[in-house]
């Protein structure tokens, strides 16, 4: 039936019946495209109704729908064109797995990183008013994004001048792994009051039951009082932001999703309509569990076993870093652990068994992680924050003005380093690096091995100031060269050209090292394992040649710059990624699109050495 | 009697009757020093009762005061040690108009940008708990911090694992200018409704009252539930966040908020109180006018007017630039405008009045104002964010992930760029530059005087991307040399040394020049008016036998670096903010600190070049 849904005006004809062999059929269809090429499986099964109701009551793409986070988006791309999904799926040239407005004129806005739509959707509604429009705005918002500020930041501004503007809040109960804070207390709360109307109506009937004469009114009034209170407390938090709320339904209800929708539309001002949804529905291992199937990597259907099993001599760096971390906290009672929703993702849910009251997860809030980890420190504490490098970008304010101008002796363990394969150009880790070299203060260290993280983590505890420990998702178990925390490292000598990278750009240079070993040069290789200048290593390098700095991250602002500008005399190559935004799927087409890969480095440095 | 106040214990010993005169001499006082430094006036007028209330119920430094953005810790700094306020505000090696932890055991978390209090109080009361300690952790902030999505994600946070924690909502009804959102019409409605317990038992009593035979029930329950749903409304907002409400009450009555925070102290959980205070209280000028007294310059007293006028044949950018906007809006009905809480201090009033409809006031949320802007430019209107470059840091990841990866045409004007004046190490505007480098697609211009900003502002109307421009809070009326937007400007020409600066470091720059020159050498100046490498004048420059780039920037990541690594062959001076953290409180302190005064910019030069 899927392959006759040539546009999400087909779904007007079908019966509800009709619709949900329909739900049945995508729900296959993602099972079967996240099994054999990997990405966001339980999120985009919680939304398949939800999905079908917005294009039934809505017309995209004149009606604009945006998707927080993005990876609840492909059953959206299946009913707009995009059925190629079941087979490209995250493949190079495939469809993405997030909103890319250049894939699809239904994909009005691109997200990635979580709580941007209802602050985008209130933008489009603006300009909507401004330009005398009037098509609808709808934003997709998860339970888990409603923890970030922005949410909030944006319901705020959007109460305070009524619009059409419709926030439909797909509420599972957690994020990536199970809800954080008091908010989600809340909307538990919520949930367990049913539909609101529909309790209002009871309650309503019931007072008519109770006899006029009799009963002691003072206790009368207090039992209504309470349940009183229950019918107003769902919209409470919502309407003191300006919103009407609707809710909760059932977001797996075609017929009640629709009808609902339709009404919110239809008061033509802000509006929560609160859907609870079962994550991983469908299909039973991920209704069973579903962080293990939020992102997933390639698996068998039958079990929920991944296909191939990492083999590359690489290990796990947040399984380094966390472990590394729980033996610190084992011998040092001020070591504590931030995540911001990724327990799992950051190596931390070890340390959360062992020490859950040394532990905080604070919800999708990065800003609020690195300012909370700025109190602890100036309280006493070690506070450790594990957080990929893109989403650190969210605290960059908060490391400079809380951490780094107090210099607080914080650590940020930063993740995902350099280029992520799958997530495409939201998710790279190329950006930050520039931007930490604003911080005064701040030590940034980067690993290029497991031995190096643990030996940086250890040294980190007897820092008085703040601290970034800089690494990529894989990490070889032993690079080569000696292990000094805070120096340059040679991993390989030889009176050729220098090479040098950190983090994952290390093993480039050593790769792209063995090559031109082929053609005869003799080059060396360092990893530039701090990023303060190693006066030292500076002074050796500056005997060079030819140096050539490569790294998975903006020329602009990297290290290359700071080798160059320091060593003026020298050719310096700096290898990294210009102006262009990096977003193929796999490393190694990150690395060939930006003249990375080890052919590429070795041509350019090989010319470059013969042209001294 | 302020003087008497050695600690703040010397207040428990004092009457109401004694404090409420301590109150009148402390708002003398605070009056005065703003009078003669110029500072923080109207918050500090507003806070004054509430310190003292603070100061008498907690034991400062054993229990934690934070307060947020800081603003309002004068009284704070007078009760603690710090009356040389009075005479040293904001003065060269002064008392500091910010918590200051160099300054005193009684800030125990430094403040300047807002909404971080309860994040880091949260920290300092985690702290406490996992040190088996059991001081008391307050956080005071404003009703406009609230509208930030840090206050936010710190209430959800600590609103789901109790322990003590009290938050203070001082609330006077405005942030910076009037407040916006529709928290503050929830907050103004909580207002109206008076002292809840207070109003509570009104309720009670009515119904006592209600004949129990003979009303019709319906209606009377009808009426029960909207009384009820009066007294209930006050909390649910932070209650669905998981903390106590008590208010509100009047921030100026010490007996009545002695009471209500001792009374929430003893609750041994999350807790706001919110109290009710006026703006600018007792110096009647401010309290007609708070806005205009919130952050001054020296005034008389008597009329509030200005001391001194500026008279330095520089103009108010913002001013320029908020005119320019203004004509642009006036020929292209796409331009819309957005501050962050700060109409008047990003120079959009005469905007807001000219065009209100296409004017958004976010409040203190430049996350969300950012985000915001993306969703008008894809939904095809031209934003420009007016905002200071300190506060731009908390954006970052919004302009990278929401505007620049989209390529979107957002403009933000960039107020306060470079070394500010006044307010210390918090809002300095030297660190966003090398943060920016790290946006792909993003334009940058620098203007080095009006006409230059006006070029620009017109010229970005014909972007097709996302651009920013940066200027300091003042520029000249003409720097010299002709203006081609997009290209390095050369202000004077000269055979000798080539000076080159950016904003306010031309003038610097043209300052050294002039010195150099009474030494027989002959300068060229330039303005690197773009971010982005000229390469004609690269190629003259790469001729030049010295260069020195002079930037009110970190080193680290900025020009310099960038025109060194671009020149190997020529030997480049960078000459901006190594690893120091700018924070004295004049132009001349910060550039003398920094070595960015023209004299020693001229020194490091000429012995540069008799070096070379």
């Amino acid at each position: 039936m899927l392959e006759k849904i040539v546009s999400p005006q087909s779904l007007s004809a079908l019966s509800y019946g009709e619709l949900e062999a329909l739900a049945a059929e995508i729900r296959q269809t993602l099972v079967d495209a996240a099994a054999r090429q990997g990405g966001h499986l339980a999120s985009n099964l919680g939304a398949v109704e939800l999905t079908l109701a917005l294009h039934r009551v809505f017309r995209s793409p004149q009606d604009k729908i945006i998707f927080d986070v993005g990876h609840q988006s492909y059953t959206h791309k299946l009913l707009t064109g995009r059925q190629a999904l079941a087979q490209t799926l995250r493949a190079e040239g495939g469809v993405s797995g997030f909103p890319k407005r250049s894939e699809s004129e239904h994909d009005v806005f691109e997200t990635g990183h979580a709580s941007t739509a209802i602050s985008a959707a209130l933008g489009f509604a603006r300009a909507r008013d401004l330009q005398y429009d009037n098509y609808a705005v709808v934003a997709l918002v998860g339970d888990g994004a409603m923890t970030g500020g922005l949410c909030y930041e944006a319901l705020n501004d959007a109460g305070s001048r009524p619009t059409q503007l419709l926030v439909v809040l797909n509420d599972n109960e957690m994020s990536i792994s199970r809800n954080v804070g008091a908010l989600s207390t809340y909307l538990t709360h919520l949930r367990g009051s049913r539909r609101w109307i529909g309790a209002k109506q009871v309650v309503k009937r019931g007072l008519n039951r109770v006899p006029l004469v009799g009963a002691p009114l003072a206790g009368l009034m207090e039992r209504v009082k309470r349940s009183i209170k229950r019918m107003l407390v769902p919209g409470e938090f919502f309407e003191a932001l300006g919103f009407a709320y609707l809710g909760p339904i059932d977001g797996h209800d075609i017929p009640t999703l629709e009808h609902v929708l339709a009404d919110a539309y239809a008061m033509h001002r802000p509006v929560v309509v609160h859907a609870i949804t079962q994550k991983g529905r469908g299909y039973a291992l991920a209704e069973h569990k579903p962080e293990a199937f939020h992102g997933v990597a390639p698996f068998f259907v039958e079990n929920g076993r991944a296909r191939t099993r990492q083999d590359d001599g690489l290990v796990s760096a947040c399984d380094v870093a966390g472990e590394a971390l729980l033996a610190l906290a084992r011998e040092d009672e001020r070591v504590v652990a931030i995540t911001a929703a990724m327990p799992q993702g950051t190596g931390l849910d070890a340390f959360s068994r062992a020490f859950p009251e040394r532990f905080f997860d604070v919800g999708i809030a990065e800003e609020h992680a690195v300012t909370m980890a700025a109190g602890l420190a100036a309280a006493g504490m070690r506070p450790y924050f594990g957080v990929y490098a893109t989403f650190l970008q969210r605290s960059m304010d908060q490391l400079l003005h809380d951490v780094c101008l107090q210099n607080l002796p914080v650590t940020v363990l930063v993740d995902h380093a350099g280029f992520v394969a799958g997530d495409g150009a939201t998710h790279q880790g190329v950006y930050d690096l520039t931007m930490l070299r604003a911080m005064p203060h701040l030590t940034v260290w980067s690993p290029c091995d497991a031995p190096e993280l643990c030996a940086m983590l250890a040294e980190s505890l007897q820092l008085r100031g703040p601290c970034v420990i800089r690494y990529p998702r894989s990490l070889p178990l032993r690079a080569g060269g000696d292990i000094a925390v805070g120096r340059w490292r040679l991993i390989a000598d030889g009176d050729g050209p220098a090479l040098l990278g950190y983090g994952a750009s290390v093993g480039l240079a050593q790769a792209a090292a063995g090559l031109l070993q082929r053609d005869g040069l003799r080059p060396a290789v360092w990893s530039l394992s701090s990023l303060q200048a190693d006066e030292e290593a500076m002074s050796l390098l500056a005997k060079r040649p030819l140096v050539a700095v490569v790294e998975e991250q903006r020329v602009a602002g990297g290290m290359g710059e700071m080798i160059a500008a320091g060593l003026p005399g020298v050719r310096v190559l700096r290898l990294g990624v210009g102006d262009q935004v990096p977003c193929a799927h796999s490393l190694d087409g990150l690395r060939g699109a930006c003249g990375l890969d080890a052919a590429q480095i070795a041509a350019r440095v090989k010319e470059a050495w013969h042209a001294r």
